[in-house]
């Protein structure tokens, strides 16, 4: 799926911090020389994650452009070692 | 945004109910005919609307493609008429 032996270094994985917590650190990367940040979650945290994107892209890096987005199913097991699946979304900003 | 005059009628609006009900729409869209379906949701009903197109595509339309995710903001006004944004979603799944 990723493109690129440097996609991970540019991935930042929101989580149940606050959007701006995630939006800074997306800044960052594009202020620190990065043209593609990619933006991942899973489950209840993919709102977030859009969130996150929109934020970054409306009020912080406006050149930035939404270049790929997708959508998949993850197996996830619990603390009781019971097993389920999980939503995940990963949004590809760049400034290319 | 829409590309088609009948976009209406394909489009299932993912709200806070389960997200099962939500499948049972899109899959009875499809099976009455069509062969695209555009999945909507604002702010936390986004992971929702994710859930709903992957158990979807896993379970029950197997055959149906991701063919475009769109995100973007929408300004709504609350009750007191104090005007916020909204990240919102856009999942076209298609069987073409």
């Amino acid at each position: 799926m990723a493109e690129k032996g440097t996609a991970d270094e540019n991935t930042i994985y929101v989580g149940n911090k606050p959007p701006m917590s995630y939006v800074l650190a997306v800044v960052t990367q594009f202020n620190g020389g990065s043209d593609e940040v990619i933006i991942k979650a899973r489950g209840r945290a993919i709102s977030r994650a859009v969130d996150t994107a929109e934020i970054t892209r409306n009020r912080f890096v406006t050149n930035a452009k939404v270049k790929e987005i997708k959508i998949g199913t993850e197996g996830i097991t619990n603390e009781e070692g019971k097993s389920s699946n999980v939503s995940s979304i990963e949004i590809t900003l760049s400034t290319k």
